[in-house]
């Protein structure tokens, strides 16, 4: 089950150490990330997903794999081991035997997880969440400051010369944007004044990397998170950021076909996806007020990439034998010349975490880059690796990577000039 | 079981008239193709499926659908009216209604098919010639003659601006490539000499194609037909030309697919693809030195695009109850994180001839605006069209379309600048 | 798009004339079962599809198709050639030089088509009635009256040795079953008292169906058509009836491929349905209340015939660019040996009146047949042709088929006993 | 990945032993039974998959898996652990967990492995032979006299009340029949005078297995193994055998779904299928001769089952990525009513050894209960897990089935009696 090249050899150089602070540091992704870095740094497994260790970033000075630092919040009580052995018996994406082997590598890293909070989460989550978080009622000001305390504390621990912090955390319920979304001064009133009902946990862990001077990526659909108030916030404080909704699967399927039906002057009538998961996240997703983020998120890109309205239907359904197998099924029917229907369908089945945990690496990396080179703002060069990017109105696939690659090139010759 | 916009109406100024010479004019995608433009002139058809009615393409002076003036060559005796009502009856691609209303169109094109010939052309094919062609026993420099002869009266007794030629013939045998492939100077000693097993018929086309200073367009995989030497010819005669083999249904998919794994650094280890067809394409591409002309060409886009060997595999079985309703399945095994095996498929329903008779009307135009415009050998701004594109090394989907997106913008500033 | 054999020439006997009388003559199940027994009794067409016709009914006595007799009711105005070019137009599933060639015998059926009536059948009905029918205010025991009559006028006048009725029309929102639906006696003092809210159209057509002493085949899964009310009715007569919804696609997969997985002792763990349909049928199950009917007759019987409870869901969605080409995908997950887990999906692309025209022509000759001996009470051998067979528990398509080749046998010798 | 009830507990009465003896014994296909009647006796797994643990055999009288001994030759060498290893690391379909703890019953199987003979195997075959066997120049009757002595010291040093053989070897390529294969005592001339050419290794096999008195089960379409003459030695000397080639995805799906077409008069134009595999089966089968065997079996059902000729092709094609894997694709083009045509389409995605492991197991059970019983000739009882059985032209899965369903009832009904 392994193959391909192997991570390039550690620099020479005076080497940077990158903390990595993880919201939803005991769920699949967070694990499987940490694993697949460990593995990859200790020459157990191939780079194969990561484009950071690609050919195209060349040059770059962000740190080796085997600098990264991990440490994070979640509201579950648990332990890297059983989680890793959680994803072998469910999906196989971890090797059973690869888990003995980094045995110290999770030791470290259970060492760094804490527990986190989860003020107006919501009841899909608060199910899932450990009874000491349930029964928190500390303030919003407790909470954020015990939040920072954290971030500063691990750092400052480890050494390390800076922490990127990534929200992995379920998908929350949309929140209706109100003041505390809208503008740091009335987010900042809402935190003092502890309303709870204003916000969601996901703003709270963003603000608070924000104050600690961490850049962030947003891999999650909750829409409150990188809200309006929350951007300023990081603005303000000259931080690059990134989101939202990593792109991984059927999405991302979607967006690399639909340029095909224009390019060809092809009248796609309609455009149907299902999709079928069986994780925890399909859990959090199977309560219609939190699939309700995701299918807004899946849903909107194809008559933005097409340029017409056409009929769409995003299904989301949970199936728990699949585990995090995600399965796909899309169904496409397009009209041609003289006005003749036909149609094409696609079935995907990956695996979401490991499908996803190259492209939260890579950010980390490019996120610490953007940030050593002084940065700040939405990354909009990220953008392929988002349902919903951030700051730009691009969804074709095509267009996004070629806004990758010239920033790859760009930064690369401008690397070169800095020797 | 038709929408969509309507053609432009008819432009004011003094319209110009394009000759349409068809090598194969009596199959269906030279039917689809006829009744399309006219359908589309007449108004009782959308446009779909067409570029060059498409904004993309506003303000180019290439003529009219209403302008083009069909006419050709075939190897089998039919009517229009019979290879439309076959359609009708096999796939319904062209609508029955329709057909009545196109009789008098019908008529105008059957008075300029004229009968061709198919020396050494081949068992597959001859087996479905006329039995006049099959006697026929004449030397290649008569039917050279024949040839031109045949496009120079069309050409003059329709007032033609200019006469196009496009291969529409059935895919022939490979011909290992001998003098009369390799230069200009070899072919025509071996037309003088009447070297028949040198040269395939679609070669004797294509020359006399150039001879008469008509662009080409090669829509087959046929390896003959634009033979380095034919291409010589085209170039001393100052005229563009593209091929070879239109990208129309499973090899577009995939090389609009193939650099989704690229950006993701996913690690594609096979990919098979299966292809079955009905048509009369179905019967000849049976024959296993035909189906070989055509497996080459979709086989080798995907190690180019990945930039990695993989495992590929593409078949093509004739299954006559599908008729043109060509159906491919493809199956993707491919490598993520850790090493992780998933799988995509899809499966691709569509009637070839009318995937096809838009590109090669669109590409008609394009000859033309190249030719008024002065510019001579292979049109590389057409790659998208082509399972092979001729001068240009590049099988992405999505660079091509931006090579004619790229070009259609030039082209406009350009006309606007020289109004 | 036609072949196979033809019908088999009429009989010399005295021929006997049947009577079909058609709820939801308007609709294009209706229109092509109509279409379908004309051109195959004039030779146009072959009989496929049509087990009544095949070798396994040979020397039944029940009515060749040139001597079945068609009417019926409908909430919309229309006419037969109209509904004909709208499905030629949607799916092609009748050939347009098939609707000249029937031009006489749509204008018989027209004479004959009459206008419904729609007590309660709930708004997504209404909204696709007449004007007429929606305006209509006459008492329950008026329009089942007007029913009656038309049945027997239509008897009389035609000189037809019986009338059978069968439900097409539209599937009606679930009623909670009340005493109306309970005992005859309550059914009839409900429509003595004209009480509306406690009844369904279909119900009011098949209590007159009864009492004009009509066998009855219910294809719809509406659940108030055949209450255990209307059922009393039809034994109280000594007919034979039979529903409920009629099993032509994706459920008809289901229950020929889930004996496999028993056969083999694999555990199937997930199966998931998705139905996407475009035509009137469509735009009527898109409403919620009318969905719940047919998603309930769809689900149930996978742990029925597995033997254990296992995780199904089964989703409808209106795509209208379909209109009668239903699409299905299938995704089935199970467990083998050593627990390992397996999958399997299909996709099912079946025009849906095609598939139930001739299960309807088939039903209506045995129930003539069933009748003719003086049968009553629910056709159990006809169990295999619906979703719902009434009156047993078998869900397995297979025992279902080998139920209806028994009774196929004992008739044929027992019809020869009596010769 | 393990759920399920659990194995039945150990009868109390006196406890009788059964031998299995595997031709090929170190397969995939022969670890993973070995290790999963090994697992399930240990209460490690559930019996998913296993007909002979259903209440459909409850009260027969064969052993308990916990009493089934395994022995067997094979012409690589090579251990369990390495073979169980690899299955593990290609698909994952015995558990790392499980590896650990079936060690000790590794060790005893191993010390039960001989290394066996290839004479005349053919290229493809002798290519993964070990060198010894490559090398061996030993005569026939040395050969055959060195199997049954193999067979006959394993069941004495183990105390065997009876030793079953079950041929789980590579599929050999087809030999052309000749008197070896027509009668027993042409076989035994044939061995007398060591004509090589004239015989298949399986066939020595199988002649030993009869010699030795020992029921046979064979799971191959390799056409020599139980040729006539070797059916003659087992019908001499009393004993049951069944064969060939064991149905276990692409056709058993297949022959699940064909009768539904015939039950509904559909008409099957095309019915093609592409099966995709990658394990050692597949490198075989990837040679041309030994394919044809494969083909042969796969292809001819369908004709059978639906009563008419169609267009049908079975593709196999070794796809080195996908191990055991196993993934087909079948497209099914069929007309209906009106002449008109639909399709369906699946996809099988199944381990082909966790498939087939518990048929082998059932049937070396039912074989020794048939031994039991004084039964010979072909258990045409079994003809559900065949694509080729012996002995019987039936290809219907449900007629098959319904076969054997009626012998476990009466068998049962027996029993109950002789108590």
């Amino acid at each position: 089950m392994s193959s391909g090249k192997k991570t390039r050899p550690a620099k020479g150089k005076g080497r940077r150490k990158l903390g990595v602070w993880i919201l939803g540091a005991r769920g699949g992704l967070a694990t499987t990330m940490m694993c697949g870095a460990r593995a990859i740094a200790r020459g157990l497994s191939p780079s194969t997903g990561l484009l950071t260790e690609s050919p195209m970033f060349e040059g770059f000075d962000y740190p080796d794999l085997g600098d990264l630092v991990f440490g994070g919040h979640d509201i579950r009580k648990s332990s890297t081991r059983e989680a890793a052995l959680e994803i072998y018996h469910d999906s196989g994406a971890i090797d059973r035997e690869l888990i003995d082997a980094l045995e110290p590598d999770f030791k470290d890293f259970d060492k760094e997880v804490r527990l986190g909070a989860a003020p107006n989460a919501g009841k899909a989550i608060l199910a899932i969440a450990d009874e000491e978080v349930r029964q928190d009622e500390r303030s919003l000001r407790e909470i954020t400051d015990s939040i920072q305390e954290a971030i500063r504390s691990f750092k400052k621990r480890k050494g390390l010369d800076r922490v990127v912090v990534v929200n992995l955390m379920s998908t929350e319920a949309p929140l209706k944007p109100g003041p505390a979304q809208r503008s740091r001064k009335a987010l900042e009133r809402a935190l003092d004044q502890d309303k709870k009902r204003q916000i969601r946990p996901s703003q709270l862990y963003a603000y608070a990397s924000a104050m600690e001077g961490c850049p962030f990526i947003h891999f999650t659909p909750s829409n409150a998170t990188l809200a309006d108030s929350v951007m300023e916030c990081f603005e303000d404080q000259g931080l690059p950021y990134m989101g939202s909704d990593g792109k991984t699967g059927e999405t991302l399927v979607k967006s690399a076909l639909a340029p095909m039906f224009k390019y060809r002057n092809l009248r796609v009538r309609s455009w149907l996806g299902y999709n079928l998961l069986g994780d925890r996240d399909g859990v959090i997703l199977n309560n219609p007020d939190n699939k309700s983020s995701k299918v807004l998120t899946k849903d909107s890109l194809l008559a933005g990439i097409l340029g017409y309205p056409l009929h769409t239907h995003v299904g989301i359904d949970y199936v728990p034998s699949l585990g995090d197998m995600k399965t796909a099924w899309d169904f496409i029917h397009f009209e041609g010349f003289l006005g003749f229907r036909m149609c094409m369908q696609f079935t995907w089945q990956g695996c979401d975490s490991i499908l996803a945990a190259p492209l939260v690496l890579d950010m980390l990396r490019l996120a610490d880059h953007a940030a050593t080179r002084g940065k700040k703002g939405p990354m909009k060069h990220l953008a392929c690796f988002f349902k919903r990017p951030i700051g730009i109105q691009e969804d074709d696939l095509h267009m996004q990577w070629h806004m990758l690659e010239r920033y790859a090139k760009e930064e690369k010759s401008s690397l070169l000039k800095n020797k």
